[in-house]
């Protein structure tokens, strides 16, 4: 039996290792909280997810490495020595949990982007300002860094204003993009670089957060978002799945961020396409043969934020795969998921505005 | 949160918990053994299914019981008062496991079964000899009690030495069926008696064990298969999945066993239907709304029985989904199972012979 190490035991381990469960995989988690949502079904190895000890006690005991969080410290995961059993690998880590190593290597590989600019020093702000004009955002290098994260700006004196309010973190000024929806890409590749794209998913976001997923097998976007993704995958010697999100514009396709991971957009996988993420996230890192990506049918995935509906209401619609967390209801918290699928495209409408009420 | 006990705690319990985390239930499983398949997914009560005071600790802590097997003891689920939280009912599990009480049943609703007669005494011999006729199987009315199953019998005399050889246990007389194929029901009936059919499966039987299952949802014989299951889930005023495994003759359909669960035959549901037989049983047993029966497409399930084919090779046919319950090799164990699925009917036979190839 193959064992699994995850570091983080949110709910994107959680279905990792319900998927892997399946095939008599085992798992052992890394994550402070003995209660997390992977709990259920993996053993924990209690302890912080950036202590360079407990990642190398992790290594020690599992075949492979995989993490569900691009939050994770790149220090520690060097210091610890576990690269060459991480996947996916480090160097993808590095690059996604900085916007400014992000935007450059997208820029390197030829993916376009929004106009964008470093903002290291006061100097900067001048020509970042020039460079990208406005209206813009202004983001911390760092993901939610300090709670610095990103704040909309409409004038030079807009951005100095709150740059010097972060106390000059380390920035990327990036010109607000006028697009028409948001869409993402996810794809594998396994150890031998044998890679499958999912269909391309149309995102609609609720209060800064994912609210709904619809994948578009037939979408015109589809293939730039798959060569984007291609580029970054083969740069990266990538193993495993990989999630490139974009912007849809009056002027084709622009990646925004890319997640070295499976994917909030990619949960309506488990339910209707021949291989979820989760799955397909497993063979690649196990070295076993990738799993076909097609979506089964028409279908469409709710995010259950903040509050959980009764489960005997949604499992009122006929059409509903309902997905809990198993976490404390807070404000803001993605506690589940639903996804509903169908043959039919207008009962899958008529599921979806059934769904919605509920939601309320 | 609902906690479900489960009363066994092998393949059949680890399904149901494997399906019913992801509702965000809890599991409290009884089974002697800490290390048995459903413990990844399940907290375990560790004790024997046949104690009392046990099942009464596990009635206490949960808000439904139900159990994997119908060897479970009668009289001491009984004695420990636990019948309103059961669920299927102990009636139904006390007529599966008694074969007479079982073709007696199955008589008085008017369901065809082959010839057969109750052997208690030395008198009874001859009068079931009569009335059933040779070529016929001696069957102990306890399925394996005392390691007596069945035994062919041809004729008076043959009949005679068994029955003494057995020191007289009760027994049931069952006259040899020539059946063309063996098919199976899998039913589920809500708390509020919605009852839903899966299509009729196809069985084929190797060494004495269940060696693949296909699904025939445009089945002649679905009919009065599904007609024969309505009458005893009424009977029993059952809630969960029931299974009711039948012989296809000439003369039609014979009931031949009841079994008071999910079912073997029915686990191509995990993958292949629209709500599977775990998470239908979970959700009539906890009074949710039942999920739409359907298959999918076009699929096949096979078991792997004895010893497992390594993972990496079975994942090379790409229409597979792959199962297996973490148990010790051994012979004739059921170690887990694979289902086979395509739109195609050509190529899913494609993919059962590749598989097959397999498993020698």
């Amino acid at each position: 039996m193959k064992r699994v190490g995850i570091i983080g035991g949110g709910q994107l381990a959680r279905m990792l290792a319900l998927t892997g469960r399946s095939w008599g995989l085992d798992f052992l988690v890394l994550d402070p909280d003995r209660e997390c949502p992977v709990s259920v079904a993996a053993r924990m190895l209690p302890g912080e997810v950036d202590d360079p000890g407990a990642l190398a006690d992790l290594a020690r005991d599992c075949d492979v490495l995989t993490y569900e969080s691009e939050n994770m410290s790149v220090p520690a995961l060097r210091s610890a020595a576990v690269g060459p059993r991480l996947a996916p690998p480090l160097k993808a880590l590095e690059v996604a949990q900085d916007r400014w190593l992000e935007k450059r290597l997208l820029g390197q590989l030829g993916i376009p982007t929004t106009a964008c600019a470093l903002i290291e020093t006061p100097e900067d702000l001048a020509a970042a300002a020039a460079e990208v004009g406005f209206p813009a955002y202004l983001k911390s290098c760092r993901a939610g860094y300090d709670g610095r994260g990103q704040v909309r700006v409409e004038d030079r004196q807009a951005l100095q204003g709150a740059w010097h309010g972060w106390e000059q973190t380390r920035s990327v000024l990036e010109r607000e993009v006028a697009y028409r929806r948001e869409v993402s890409m996810i794809a594998v590749r396994g150890r031998d670089g044998d890679t499958r794209f999912y269909p391309l998913v149309e995102n609609i976001h609720r209060r800064g957060m994912l609210h709904r997923s619809t994948p578009r097998p037939e979408d015109d976007a589809g293939g730039p978002a798959r060569d984007y993704a291609l580029r970054l995958l083969d740069a990266f010697d990538y193993v495993g799945v990989m999630t490139l999100e974009l912007f849809d514009t009056r002027d084709g396709l622009l990646a925004n961020e890319i997640a070295p991971r499976v994917h909030n957009s990619g949960h309506w996988t488990l339910d209707a396409a021949r291989t979820s993420q989760f799955a397909n996230h497993l063979r690649a890192i196990l070295a076993l043969p990738l799993g076909d990506t097609r979506a089964l049918e028409h279908c469409t995935m709710f995010n259950l934020v903040g509050a959980l509906p009764p489960l005997e209401r949604l499992l009122t619609v006929p059409e509903a795969y309902v997905h809990y967390y198993d976490k404390q209801p807070r404000p803001a918290r993605k506690l589940g998921h639903v996804t509903l699928r169908s043959p039919d495209s207008s009962a899958l409408g008529r599921a979806a505005d059934r769904l919605e009420a509920l939601l309320v």
